[in-house]
Parts: C-alpha cells; sequence; structure tokens
C-alpha cells in the first residue's frame, strides 16, 4: 500500500480533537516561557507509555501507574522547574490536590502528569493551579506547549506528519518534546508527548511505540546520566476513522528519530552531533557496549569538542569496553577515512588534515570495524565544552 | 610484633641497592622536566606486575609478558610523552632494538620498559637511546625519575617508608607514579613503580600488591577511562634481610593509598577530591556499582564543581545505577550532615548552608546508606572544571 507522509507545522495542533497550550504561572525566575503546559482531548484516549529505568521514579510516573491497566484519559498536564521527584507520598497527593481542582465542566477522566526540574522540592501547587484559570482549553497552541516543558533546552521541539493513505482518507502524529542534559542511552532524559488521531488498536500503539524508542531516545547520549522522570507517552483519541499500521510505524520512527536528533543538537554546550557506529562484532550486546561507551567516553567526547582526530581515545574506549576486539582486526573511520588499521597505525600529515576537516563539521560519523563477526549497533553522542560544565556546575542558581 | 614505620624523602633514592634518574633527551617540547627514566638494581629483582584491564595493551605490557614466569630483571626504562600502544609488531621490536643499546658493562638481564603519552605513534627510537649516554647509572635520583614520568602532572608523586622491626633490622619500601587524566576504578591509568630491598617471598608480593592496588589504585576516578598503559610493578631486590608480612602489608598499602589520592588530588583541573561511600547494600557488587557510578556521573562531579548541594543528583545517580534500592530507606549525608531522607527531603534553608560550607572544603565524604543489608564499598573522585576540558580538549598540541 502506498502513502505519503506530509509535514506541517505546530505539531499537536493540527491532530483532530487535541488541544494544546503552555502558561506562565511564575515558576520561571523569568517569563520568557511557559511553564505550564496541558494536551486535552475531546474523546477518550488510549495510552501507552514508556518510562525512565530509574530506581527512583518521580511523582508523576508513580503517580500514572496507579491507574488499572489499559485505562483511557482525556487530559495531560505538564510543568517544568520541577521535577516532583523524591518528594515521597506527598509528591503524589500534591498531584491528586492539584487535579482536584480542574474545571468541572470539561469532564477530564483519568488526568495524568508530567514534570521536569529539580529533584526533591514539593511542587508549588498554587502556582500550578493557578494555571487552570489563566489556560484556554480550547486553545491549539503546540509551540507555547512545547516552550513550557524546556529546562535548559535552547529551542522548542515538535514535529508532525499529515499521513495520507488516500484521497479523502488520512490521520496525524505530532510530538513535542523536551531534553538537553541528563540524556543517557538506558533512556533518554526527556518528556515526549505524541498525538496522534489515527484508529491505530491499543496493542499496535504499544508495540511501535517502544520499537520506536529503542532505535531513536535509547541510542542518545548527552552526559551518561539517566533521571528520575523520563517520559515519553502516546495518545490515541481515535478522531480519525483512517489507519494503517506500516505507515504509522514509519511516520512514528521519523518523529521519534528527529526528536532525539534535536535533543542531541541541544545537548548542553554541545557543538556537534557524532554517529558511533560499531559493526563487525561477534555480537550485538559487544556492539551496543562498546558504541554507547564511545558516547558516554569524557576524553571521546573532549577530543571532539577540541577537534583532535585522536583516534588513539576511540581504539582506547573500545579496549576498555569488556568486549571481544583484537588490535590486529580493529579498523576506524572517520566518515569514510580509515584513519587506523594494524597494518598502518600511523597517521599521516595529509591523513591528519583530511580527518581534522571531517571534525568541524557539525555532525560525522565514527565506524569502528571490530573484524570479529557481523553484529553492529549505532549510538549518538555529542561533544562536552566549556558550557556543559558551567551550565551543570550552575544548573539550580 | 611491634615496628615504626619511617617517612622518608626521595622515595626509590632509599632504597639499598636501587639507582634511578631521569634525564631530558628531546621527547617533550620544553625541557622542564625529563622524558626518560630507569630504575637500575645491584641484585636482579623479583618483579609483580598489575596491569591494565584494557583489551589493547600496550607494547611495553606486551613485551614484558613474553618474559618466562617468575622471571628476574635488574633494570626498568621509562618514558613520557608517547604510550606506544596500538603500535603493533613495531612497538615491541622497537623496545627491544632500544635495549640492545644498552651499556653491556651494567650487565643487564631481562629489562623492562613502560611507556606513558600519546597512543599510536611510533617510539622515537634515537632520542630514547640518547638517554643511555646521559644517565647517571649510579645516581640515586628519585625525584628526577618521578618529574621524568609526568604527564598532565602538576607535581611529581614520591613516597617511601623505611621500616624498622628493631634496632638494627630494618628494610625500605619506595615508590613513584604518575597518573593525572583518564583515571578510572577499573584500573588507575597509571604508572607505578614500588622498589623495596625487603627479604619478601615472591608469593606474598603478588599476594600483598594485588590487595593493596584494588583497594587504592582501583577505587579512583578522575575520568572513567581506562587507558592501554596502566602499569603497577613490584620490584624486590633483599639487599636487606629483614622481612615482615604486616609491616610490610600496611606500608605497601599505606603508599599505594597516598599515591592514588595524589592522583585524584591531581585529576586534571580538579580541585577537590571526595569519597563516595555506599553503605548497608544488599551485596558489595551494588555498593561497589553505587559508588563508581557517582564518581563518574558527570553530573555530580559538575555539581561538586559548582559547590552546588544538589542531593538529587546523587540520588538519581543511585536509583539509575541499576542496584536494589528504595527511596523510603534511602539517606543521604554530606559528611555527618542528614541531607535527604524520606521522612524530610526537603532542605532547610539553614541545611543548605550547611551543606555548601562541606562543599566548600577540599575534600570530603558523601554517604548514601541504602539501608539495604550491611555490605559498603568507598571509592574517590573528583570535581569536573572548565580546565578539565580545556586540558583535554588540548591534549595533544
Amino acid at each position: 500500500m502506498s502513502y505519503n507522509l506530509i509535514s506541517l507545522k505546530e505539531s499537536i495542533s493540527n491532530v483532530n480533537g487535541f488541544y494544546c497550550d503552555g502558561v506562565n504561572v511564575g515558576l520561571r525566575t523569568d517569563s520568557s516561557n511557559g511553564d505550564v503546559g496541558f494536551i486535552r482531548s475531546d474523546y477518550p484516549c488510549d495510552v501507552s507509555a514508556v518510562f525512565t529505568k530509574n530506581r527512583f521514579q518521580a511523582a508523576p510516573i508513580v503517580h500514572f501507574k496507579k491507574y488499572p491497566k489499559n485505562f483511557q484519559t482525556n487530559f495531560l498536564l505538564v510543568n517544568a522547574k520541577n521535577a516532583n521527584a523524591m518528594t515521597g507520598e506527598r509528591g503524589i497527593k500534591d498531584i491528586e490536590e492539584i487535579f482536584s481542582h480542574l474545571p468541572k465542566e470539561l469532564d477530564i477522566k483519568n488526568p495524568i502528569m508530567s514534570s521536569t526540574g529539580v529533584i526533591g522540592v514539593p511542587l508549588d501547587k498554587s502556582k500550578i493551579i493557578s494555571s487552570f484559570e489563566k489556560f484556554d482549553f480550547d486553545a491549539k497552541n503546540a509551540t507555547n506547549l512545547a516552550k513550557s516543558i524546556m529546562t535548559t533546552d535552547s529551542f522548542e521541539k515538535e514535529i508532525c506528519f499529515r499521513v495520507e493513505l488516500g484521497t479523502d482518507e488520512f490521520f496525524h502524529i505530532a510530538a513535542v518534546c523536551k531534553g538537553a542534559g541528563m540524556i543517557n542511552p538506558a533512556m533518554a532524559t526527556m518528556l515526549c508527548f505524541i498525538a496522534t488521531d489515527a484508529n491505530i488498536p491499543k496493542e499496535d500503539m504499544d508495540e511501535l511505540l517502544i520499537e520506536s524508542v529503542d532505535k531513536s531516545f535509547n541510542t542518545i547520549s548527552v552526559d551518561g546520566d539517566t533521571s528520575t522522570n523520563d517520559t515519553v507517552i502516546l495518545l490515541a483519541n481515535r478522531a480519525s476513522k483512517a489507519y494503517n499500521k506500516e505507515a504509522f510505524k514509519e511516520a512514528l520512527n521519523i518523529i521519534a528519530k528527529e526528536l532525539s536528533l534535536m535533543i542531541l543538537k541541544d545537548g548542553e554546550g554541545a557543538n556537534k552531533v557524532v554517529a558511533f557506529e560499531v559493526k563487525n562484532a561477534k555480537s550485538v550486546e559487544d556492539a551496543k557496549k562498546a558504541s554507547k561507551n564511545l558516547s558516554n567516553s569524557l576524553l571521546v567526547k573532549t577530543a571532539l569538542f577540541g577537534e583532535d582526530p585522536n583516534w588513539g581515545r576511540i581504539a582506547s574506549t573500545i579496549g576498555a569496553s569488556e568486549i571481544e576486539c583484537d588490535e590486529r582486526h580493529l579498523q576506524i573511520y572517520y566518515d569514510d577515512l580509515l584513519i587506523y588499521s594494524y597494518d598502518e597505525p600511523v597517521l599521516s600529515k595529509e591523513k591528519e588534515e583530511k580527518a581534522t576537516k571531517i571534525m568541524k563539521k557539525s555532525s560525522f560519523k565514527i565506524t569502528c570495524d571490530l573484524g570479529m563477526g557481523d553484529k553492529s549497533f549505532v549510538s549518538y553522542g555529542c561533544d562536552l565544552s566549556y558550557d556543559y560544565v558551567k551550565i551543570n556546575a550552575d544548573y539550580r542558581t
């Protein structure tokens, strides 16, 4: 079956039956962006979610999990500046109290919440509740929503496809997301909310969401830390009668991939995005381990920042990964340039110049061919700059 | 049995029958320090060694391992600025060729080598061979030796004890060491040479060396990377007839611990040394994993640099460690100050001020009491500053 993906602006605003907005209630010290946002649907939505693997899951995640399996919702509330994590029973009670102030006329069922910000500080409930006076619950303003969840992000992140199956047969899938520091391959520290009006069965939602997260958010790393709040939520209200699994899958995968690369590009203080491909490994586990170690290595990250074609740090990280490898079979490439092989370990002046040129690009690929088997894995990382240290040394102030 | 440990200056110079020195042959661009050094003994030495777990072991390590088990040596050559790693067969042949130029009259048996510096560049053999003309092979100049192995180190590291067992019964144990960046708990990226004149049996050498390395160099982390060249070598020439296992063990443990803390203090761009104690864990593995993750976390390290008592990053790292833990049982202390417990997650202004004061110290302890069992582990880390990024972005230039 043939279908077309048409890219649209203003993400979730385009999805039938969904409304969204963001307002500023004073959680931020400045008022440049909103700090509380919502997604509302005219119809009850099925929900699929992927959460952080951190053992200390934030209160909004614990609250979500209290609903029965396969519950439906029509309202999602989000806030920035406070993660509502490590706040104990109080954190969950605070969410319940906030929701008790939702306007009755909206007929909200099973509201859910998502938070990002500082750990270990109770929510400022009255400020968050005050957003209910300020929201236009019938607004379709996805950019405001995307801005209201930004923390150290420097730009808002949203994306939308209109998926055309036939002349009058189409559905939408759209997402907003945030994330900058604390991004880790075990599940990027980020929030991502995906809304669709496609007539998708619940089992497809679960299957396709997990698959797309594994191929996108779980392959990126800014600093190797996994937060207490990581969340990807897919809401389906079925306002459209159209659906096709292949088409939905492709759109969802592109959305997740694009958003995860946006997060990486916006990594705290990062200047370049690098793909670390480990190929011809003995096992996928080996390839994954080495690839993720490369994207997390401080020495590799600082060499990227210094634009220093010091392949020794790449080799050393591979060697330290406790995987099956042998320096006689190893080959290292920067894009298509062979920069290390056992027969030619020494970098010529000419190659060094070529490598330096590649490293100056805003994105490029480092490939380690282990020559041990036929398994491979790609993960994505960024450089570590002075600004990363500055942003994170001063985060709370 | 009672014994005394007397601390002496000039480390290996004090050990009977050992000679050492360092000279500059132009491997460094400046001539502030030497770049090639040696340790020589009048008597053949037994050797115990602990090497890096990196799969790509540098040529000097491969060369060492070619000798038969329990070989004896009376000569160790060291150089800075070039790791002789990832240099293939050529790297080993280069070592053999260098050794073929050693003065015949020294009667050298089974010489060994150790290198530190850039990976993937062949040794400048002629410069290294030229050191044999410059060395005074009967010198006892341990400080010159310590300086000749410095890379990004900002001070030389040496230590010596005279161990007195009785009025006329004593032996010496002394060490020089280097290390700054690339320090990792899996085996600190460093070189450490320990010389003793004690009449120690070979089996005690092996047993006590492994034990002391596990408790010292393997508990420190500057940046979580493990180099291709990590080496700890213990040389025993038995020039003294004295020996006592307990006394030797204590002296060796203190030496290894002190040197490893010196390395940490000298961590690239580091300003403070922090002990991360994880206690009351369900297993030693859990305690070790969490403790090492804390000392390697970029977010924890930058918070230390910013002197920000953001215990949420400590908690988040514990939670992300894939260990048995529960936020209801967790307690976090900065020195003796309880900064998080489930009953009191919110930091009072007063506690925050106290915590900030503790964080301004050049060394302090962060304790995470998991409340899950009775096992514990301590590892040591340092902060991550702008200077770390600067040093490592520009390392080769």
